[in-house]
């Protein structure tokens, strides 16, 4: 059977057109439920509708385009909004080619472009509201990260409040499919064209406070002082000195943020907090990790200042299903035969939600330079095509029970 | 000769009615040229003009009461503002002690409130200006530090800014005394009711700068990353484990401020800056620790990140004189045998100032538990009405040129 072809003109078009809904410089400033988002929304429905769908966008801003048809479908999505000015194709790109898929294959897609996985107000809300694993009473609490605008005050501004969310037929499908841009520089370095993802790595996050005291730096004597900071410091250099020995390959850890308390130039800081994180695909690692973590707070706790971890969230590493990994790999060994290669998500998508209810699985395509969550993020038009055709020929061959 | 004894309440009571302008819970804020802070120095030059002297605010907010009698005069002072939520005596001490040393000596003393010790605006601007250390350039491009109001408007709304500003003349003066709370917890640990200040530490200010590569937390590999915050916290560890071993007994170093860039959980920093400062009396100390510190950067230097020392700053150490000193210590012992210390001063002072025009010296009394900067700051009755007892004899001393 000849495999159906995409049309790269059209795919890029798409693209295009709705990198100009809040471009900024090269790349699109759309966080969630702003104007321009929600303006992306109902280009995306529109676009749907046009394509055959049966179109609509539900009460959480989820957008989705079913297909009228009877029989099994293919679930495809990824998400609208951005980062703030970030990139033009994290996220679009994947809800292009499954709109791209739709059209060409006629029959058996769904499309979905689920609302906020970039965390503007919670943590992939969209995908988890389609899979029942969000609450009415979560949804209350929710607020954007930087305005503190409530979700329910979003929502109803963006005209969605009223509306049902809409929720999974799992007997609907027969899986989910997630392409997106790699964000990391591995495929190209290794001059690869596509990444089939094996899993997406589980994450650890901890806030750790350190208690000391506040005191003037001059007249106070270093052996009088509990200087938080100072303890801060020691723990974060003891975790770089400590976690090496323990990781996988893969696995990566990050102090992404450090407060001092006053933070003053005269003063001995007497609070100082830090946000840290760790990522693996392996649960053992993560484990070992935590432990270790643990050890290392607990050795903290033994000097001048008082030190407690205030803060622990977790999201569970995350397998891709063997059959859509199968129907991926062989599409891509087709098209770009020893260019394509099996590959861990070092970050999160809305396939790990997914993949709690359906066999899921992700396509890569490379990144420039490896830079994401930044305006000039990019992929070559050549490897977008690529991509999309690879993506469509392993929903084909998904559709056909293959 | 009989020493004059100085009246305690009313001493306590200006103290107390000067910690109500401002009053923050149990301590005061006062910042510079706040109304609260204007209102404080036409309060101490309408008492000033009440003790006989010849009273005014300059035009940089200087307060003087000046002796009108002929012959040489001693300069007491120190200052009316206070940092943010501060305590009641820091500053106000001294002030209030020349006063109540120029009503019982009737003659021969002069008082200033200098303006701004306390850095709102810029650094020891009354007692530089008077001592003809400060053009007016350097006021053109003061502002304050949280608010950025300039210093001239400043001085506009209060009303001070078409005065002149007085110049020392050094030969009416046989020098210069001033008393501070201690700041730190070392007479109160040691049972001691008073401090003879030895020499003010010099202290250098260092802003060190980390530029790395800002990446996605979760896709770059650790082999890959530039991480500017831990190249900072590398450097600052270093700093820990290096400096005790060049220190003297009495050295003090601080980190007092780090800041990561962009500071979210999932990025890798891609910039983070630190502020750090040491301090000693000894100039060849601070030098053998800036050359460490130096060194350390350069080490610091051949990791993955750029590193660079962007702002430095100092003032020099500052010896006290031995005249005044001993005028202290004698009239210490004379009123509290073997409850008082020869010790540096790990603070900044307008003493420093003052002492590259005049032979200077300071008396410290305790600090209970050592707090300053902070509106629980406290000293014993007791105390204060000792050191004030201490302070004019000194000064009584000195005008008798014994």
């Amino acid at each position: 059977m000849p495999m159906p072809a995409i049309d790269g003109d059209r795919l890029l078009r798409d693209l295009h057109d709705l990198r100009e809904i809040g471009q900024y410089k090269t790349g699109v400033h759309r966080p969630t439920f702003s104007r321009q988002d929600v303006e992306a929304r109902h280009w995306l429905a529109y676009r749907l509708a046009e394509a055959g769908l049966d179109a609509a966008i539900d009460g959480i801003g989820n957008v989705y385009g079913r297909d009228r048809a009877p029989g099994r479908k293919l679930l495809t999505g990824s998400h609208l909004e951005t980062q703030n000015h970030a990139g033009w194709l994290d996220g679009a790109l994947g809800v292009i080619y499954g709109l791209e898929t739709a059209r060409v294959l006629g029959h058996g897609i769904d499309v979905a472009a689920w609302c906020d996985e970039e965390g503007h107000f919670g943590s992939f809300l969209g995908s988890r509201s389609f899979c029942g694993l969000l609450g009415e009473a979560e949804i209350d609490a929710c607020a954007n990260r930087e305005t503190g605008v409530p979700l329910r005050d979003a929502l109803d501004r963006s005209g969605f409040a009223d509306r049902p969310r809409r929720k999974i037929e799992t007997a609907r499908y027969r899986g989910y499919l997630e392409a997106h841009i790699e964000q990391g520089a591995e495929l190209e370095e290794r001059h690869l064209r596509l990444g089939i993802v094996t899993a997406i790595v589980g994450s650890r996050r901890f806030r750790i406070a350190f208690t000391g005291e506040q005191n003037h730096a001059g007249t106070t004597r270093m052996a009088a002082r509990k200087d938080a900071g100072v303890a801060l410091v020691r723990l974060v250099a003891a975790i770089e000195d400590r976690f090496p020995a323990l990781a996988g390959p893969r696995t990566v850890w990050t102090t992404g943020d450090i407060r001092l308390h006053p933070g003053a130039p005269s003063v001995v800081p007497g609070r100082a907090e830090l946000i840290f994180q760790f990522r693996d695909t392996d649960p053992a690692v993560l484990d070992a990790l935590e432990a270790a973590l643990d050890e290392l707070v607990a050795d903290a706790a033994r000097g001048p200042c008082g030190v407690a971890v205030v803060q622990r969230s977790s999201t569970a590493p995350s397998a891709m299903a063997p059959g859509p990994q199968r129907a991926l790999r062989d599409a891509a060994q087709r098209l770009a035969p020893g260019q394509h290669q099996a590959m861990p998500s070092g970050a999160g998508h809305d396939a790990q939600i997914l993949a709690q209810v359906l066999p899921s699985a992700m396509l890569f395509v490379p990144s420039i330079g490896g830079i994401s969550h930044h305006y000039a993020e990019n992929t070559r038009d050549e490897d977008i095509v690529l991509g999309c055709q690879v993506f469509t020929e392993a929903a084909a061959s998904l559709l056909s029970g293959r």
